[in-house]
Parts: C-alpha cells; structure tokens; sequence
C-alpha cells in the first residue's frame, strides 16, 4: 500500500493511502503502541465503519472505548471538549492513550484539539472518513474549535501519530460532500502542479465514479503536496498561506450565507473562481485559467454560482475572518497556473472583480 | 537587573529577576511588540499591582486591556478558558496579541492556556506576583486546568515570551502564601544542589524578613535549576520528573485532606519529608538530612507535621495522581542530597515509611 511520510523533524508521521486491512496497518505502524485505544466518531460513520475498524483495534489493544458525539459541525465546541476530556480522566486514560479520530474534518478536529491538550498531549491517529478530511485536515497538525465569533479561532498544531486514508470507505459518501472534497483536490492544481491540474481535466469522470485507483492518485498527489508545503512552513508564518487559495472569498460566504447553505468545498470553489478572477485582472493570469477551472468545477459536479450576497456585503464577511481580524486580508493568487503567492490587493480592486463575478452569474 | 534565559531552541526566553522599572523591560524585551496588550489578572492582584503594570504598558502598546478572573483555583477551569476566548474574539485580538499574566500560579496557568490555544498559539508575558509562582511555575511552559478528576489534567506546553520575577511584588504577599513558595525553593537544594542547601540554612531568617537581596539569590538559583532541568526534558519524559520531588506524597494529601486545607507549598513541604525518610530507608541517604530538612522547613515557617490521614488512605490518594494513572507510581528519591532520582517502591515499603511518619508525627 502506498505510504506517504510527512517529514517533521520528531514529529514526522506517514500517511497510508488507498485501500488495505486495518488489521494490517495497526500491524505495521510500531508507535501506535497503547494499553488503551480511544475511537472518537459520530453515530452516523460509527454505524457505516465502526464494527470493522473496532474488530481491527481489539487484537492490538488492551482496551478500547468509543466515544460517539453528535454529527455535524457543532461538535467543534467547548462542550465536547470538555466533556471528551472528562470522558478521558474517568476511564484512567494516562499519556500513553491513543485517541482514534474516525470520520470527516469535525472529527479530525475536534480529537485532534483533545489530543493536544489531555494531558499536555496525547498521541492520536487520523481515519479520515471523507475526501474531504483525507486531502485537507489530515494532514498539516491544524486541530480547533468553533467560537460564536468565528470557526477554528482555538486550536493547536498537534501532529497525528499516523494517518490512514483508505479509500474503500469513501463508497458511502453522499454525492455531494464527495463533490466538496473534490473542490480541495482541484485546488492542489492551480497553487502547485499544473500536471496535476491537466490530469485532473483527463480524469474527473473516473473520479466521479469513484474510480479506487483515480482516487488513490488524487488523494496521495494532493497530500504530497500539502505535506511539502507543511513541512516549509509547519506554523503558518509563512508560505503555507497559500494553501488557502480560495479560502479568503469562500469563508465569506459560508459565514455570510450561514453554514449550511454552502458546504465548505462548495464556497471553497466559487471562491477559487473569484480568486482566479483577481489573479487574472490584477496580475495578468492568462483567461483561460478561468474557464478551465469553471469547467472543471463543473464536471466534478460543483456549483460555480451562488446568489444572495453583493460585492460590498462579500467584503465586510471576509474582514470577520481569523486570518483578516487586526490587519489587511492577504489573498492568495495565482501569477502564473501552478504557482501561488500572497499578495495585499485595494478594496476597489477587489469590489471591481466581485462586481465582473456577479455579471458572470448573472450572465 | 540580573537576566537569565532559558535556553529551548526557537522557544528560548529570558527571566528577569529582582526589583526593577517595569517600563524599562518593555522597552529591553523587543519580541513583546505587539498592537494589543490584555492582561489577565484576578481582583485581589489587580488592586495592588494592576495600575503601575498598566501604566508601563500603555506607552508601548496602541491598546490595553484589563479582564479579571475570580481569585482562587476555581478559576483554572473551562468556563474561564472559554470565556476568556470569547472576550479576545470579541476584541478582535489576531495572532499578534500579548497576554500579560499578572498573578500567581493560578493566573499563569490558566493565561498560559489560553495562549496556548488562541488561534492555534499567541504570545503570552509571565508576571509572577508570587513567590511560588516565581520560582516555579513561570520556569518550564506547562500550562493548565484542572477537570473534576484531578488538577491540570488539561493543558499544554507554551513557553511564554518572557518572564518578569519582581521581587518587590512580594512584599505584599500574605505570610503563609510566602512561606509557601519557600518550600519550593528548598526543594532545589535536595534535588540539584548542596551548596544551595546550605546557603538557605544560613539565610533562611533574611529570607523570611523578605531581605530583597536574599530573595534576589533564592529566585534566580532555583530558576537557573529549573532552567537547566527543564532544558534537558521538555516535555517531562524522563529526568524533568525530579522535579516532583515530594510531590506524590504532597498532591496525595491535598487532596485526600481537601484543597485548601493544606497550600500547594505547605503539602510539598511534607511530602518532602516523607521522601526524605523513603530515602533514608531505602537508599541509605543519612539520616541527618531528615533533620536538617525538618529544621529548614521549621524555619521558614511551614508545617512539618499534618493530621487526618492514615498510610493507607495517604496511598490511595496518590494513586488517582496524574502521573500515577495506569501505571505505577514512580517516587522522586535522594540517594545524596544534592542529586535525585526516580524509583519504583513496593507498596510495603512505602507504607513502613508513612507508618514511621505517623509514630514521629505523634511523637
């Protein structure tokens, strides 16, 4: 089985990717080592893989627990923390436990943060459950919760002991949380590999069906480059900001139109439009960029529209942004299809191209 | 002003120690430039040393802000931290905020956290008003709460910035809190250093008249040893653990005796002894040390003799300690005084131990 390492000094983890026995990796990965295993999961992935991934523990472990909390993105708050942790000292759980995340980015989050901090630190493995998680959260150490002031505003860097993204059970995904994680993939293309950005145009039908083999080749060039990017820039100074391409427009619309009514890889790519749009009008992107990521959007079965806000509305939700809050929006752009850069670009500009982009849709 | 640094990497800081101008540290200590200063602080601390802090930050800052948390340990608990979080969101607070601890080890506990886990990680300023706390807790990165199950069973490890001991802030500290703090500075002479030990046997009387000098010369030797453990571990895997040196027995009783019956310093004290008398036992530590640690602790006011535990009950509170949680207890012992280490004890051999203390508590 493919194995990915993500090389961080002492805190260096390999990513396991493509399809393969749980049995087996647990085998395989000496650092999972534990009197007692954690599974973190929601009641809906617990049903879907909560039986093979538990039988797959009960032989490596003295014990295993399974903690179920509830589905959806409110689960990223203190209360679950909280309660997690008291969960944690309650069952004798010692610094030498091993948290298990079992499902999408909340759960990946959300044990990652109690990761982090029960105990000043405990290990934990990453069973990404969603296409979503296995290209984005699962790599990278970014854990957090949710304020009613805005998402991840807490968190830690808290590298996983070892990730498993398997992607037999992305079978089960509803179409269109698949589609979304395909929105992060795309994005891999346009900040770093424009080979990759052209296999994906070749490929997005078998990636739709699901192809296993098309989606071991996404997922593993998606994490590769992520990883290379991390490990430059483990505490986002820096460079890592381009990983954020589309993120700055996209989180103003989730936020603005209310979580929910986007799902994050669907704002994700209408804000890669939006983003492409600047790159194209400020720093002479060629324009066809445009229409090749519209397209490819499309095919992966993306919206490339949305209504209900307007240019000036747009800007004042991106300014409620983490990364916007005490200081000038960075954006990423893209100068050149393959290569990002963070660039300071005036409101006028940026209100001119949301203004072309409302033209566009209405077009 | 004597200035010692801690020496980790990228997380190095320097410890300033002794009276001093708290203007001029801002102005020395460039890597607290910052646009926004919040100072956390409790009602007692704040009415003594709030206005001249805030008076020395607000030259150096464009904004100053001031939130209290209720005295005591209560506040080292969630719905500080959250609270907390929320009123840095809701100023608007970017990862460029300093937090300022101005208080004791409860303060700096729980500030710490909060900067540990703000936006993935801020800066945070140590202001110790403390004897403890100087000597201490503002040495090594460990933050934390406490859950119903046990004290600082959540937390992490953040360096702060920098730490400002000011030994004239313990002027106003009350006598039993003082003479607290000084059990935690005759721990570094057992565990690290004769000469150390001797000298406080000589100054002790300076030291409780709170002669400036001589605290100057208690604060900055048992940071320097501190520093040095510290530098060596971390993240406490191995040798850091010294410096719990009659900790397990001094946690055991304040908590089975009920926090607050004993101070945190006053229970070290005599865990001290009862280690002491573990290694006079086992490791043919000569039987002298026990009486001159008695007499050391005697003089600087704390209690050598507490009631209302028996060496069974003692025993089982210790077991539920952190550090005990699924495993065994490992002891701090002195097989020389001036250089510890770590031991596993039969029970049996334990108990004869408190047993002893028992007789000689009565006698």
């Amino acid at each position: 089985m493919p194995r990915l390492e993500v090389v961080l000094a002492e805190r260096s983890y390999g990513i396991e990717i493509g399809a393969g026995s749980w049995a087996e990796r647990i085998a395989r990965t000496p650092n999972l080592k534990s009197p007692l295993a954690v599974v973190v999961t929601n009641p809906t992935v617990h049903a879907l893989h909560g039986a093979a991934l538990e039988a797959a523990l009960w032989p490596a472990f003295k014990r295993v627990e399974v903690r179920e909390v509830p589905d959806g993105e409110s689960s990223k708050h203190w209360p679950c923390v909280s309660w997690l942790c008291e969960e944690l000292a309650s069952m004798g759980a010692g610094r030498d436990v091993l948290l298990v995340a079992l499902g999408g980015g909340v759960i990946g989050d959300l044990t990652g943060f109690v990761a982090s901090i029960y105990m000043r630190g405990v290990r934990f493995l990453q069973v990404p459950t969603t296409l979503l998680a296995q290209v984005d959260s699962s790599v990278g150490g970014k854990t957090g919760i949710n304020l009613p002031q805005g998402k991840n505003l807490v968190g830690a860097f808290h590298q996983p002991a070892a990730v498993w993204a398997d992607s037999t059970v992305l079978g089960t995904l509803p179409a269109r949380e698949y589609a979304a994680g395909l929105a992060e993939v795309i994005k891999y293309g346009p900040i770093a590999d424009l080979a990759f950005f052209e296999w994906l145009e070749a490929n997005m039908p078998r990636l739709v069906a699901r192809d296993p083999q098309a989606i071991g080749v996404a997922v593993r060039r998606s994490c590769e480059i992520k990883a290379a990017i991390v490990a430059m820039d483990e505490r986002e100074d820096g460079i890592r900001a381009v990983l954020n391409f589309g993120h700055t427009f996209g989180h103003g619309l989730e936020r603005g139109l209310g979580y929910g009514a986007l799902l994050h890889g669907e704002a994700v790519g209408i804000g890669m439009l939006m983003a492409t749009r600047l790159s194209v009008a400020h720093l002479g992107l060629d324009n066809s960029y445009l229409d090749r990521l519209e397209r490819l959007l499309a095919a992966a079965g993306l919206p490339t529209e949305v209504q209900g806000w307007s240019p000036q509305q747009l800007l004042a939700w991106m300014r409620t942004d983490k990364k916007a809050v005490a200081g000038a929006i960075r954006y990423v752009v893209i100068p050149k299809w393959g290569e990002a850069a963070l660039a300071s670009v005036a409101d006028e500009a940026v209100l001119q191209v949301l203004d072309d982009t409302v033209r566009a849709m209405r077009g």
